[in-house]
């Protein structure tokens, strides 16, 4: 089995949460220029009238299940909620990870 | 200086070899599942009647320029030409990394 994975395979594919719904699609990913790591997946929930939210989680924190050709994770869309998201600027800092943020617990699922 | 890029923003971008000759673009990076970390990005370089070749090369020979929008690396291509691609089977594995390469100066510019 393979340990690699293109990053444009990662992209728009699936994620399920742990009672089985369907949290959205990964957008994303952001890596860190200088250590060449996975900083964190960027995760697309559908919101309500067509509107989005983009939610950062661990890479740790998603594990690929090929029989779903789909990423699954421990996290739910409530986690999600409660956790930082693009619009909420004041909370998250897209390009800073020096910054605490609110929802410590997110980043170590 | 933001030290986090997003995934999408580096496929497609173009790379320079030092000689300032455009390589290629980069194609997809290669992402090991386990530790997520980039193993390696693979740039597409154009060939003859339209063709292509894929050639594996390190995130960290790659340093992106601001005032470009590109890549740039040491290797040149006749480097790239001289290391492992895509279309070179039997040298090349893409998704194992614990073989010998033919090229290791390759893997360590």
């Amino acid at each position: 089995m393979h340990t690699l994975v293109p990053s444009d395979r990662v992209e728009h594919v699936c994620v399920f949460g742990r009672d089985g719904t369907k949290l959205g699609i990964i957008e994303r990913l952001m890596l860190d220029k200088a250590s060449g790591t996975v900083a964190y997946a960027v995760i697309k929930t559908g919101g309500l009238l067509g509107s989005h939210h983009h939610h950062p989680v661990l890479w740790r924190a998603l594990r690929y299940d090929p029989r779903r050709q789909a990423f699954e994770t421990e996290l739910t869309l409530d986690d999600l909620r409660a956790g930082p998201s693009e619009f909420d600027e004041d909370a998250f800092d897209w390009g800073d990870r020096s910054r605490s943020y609110p929802h410590p617990h997110y980043w170590t699922v």
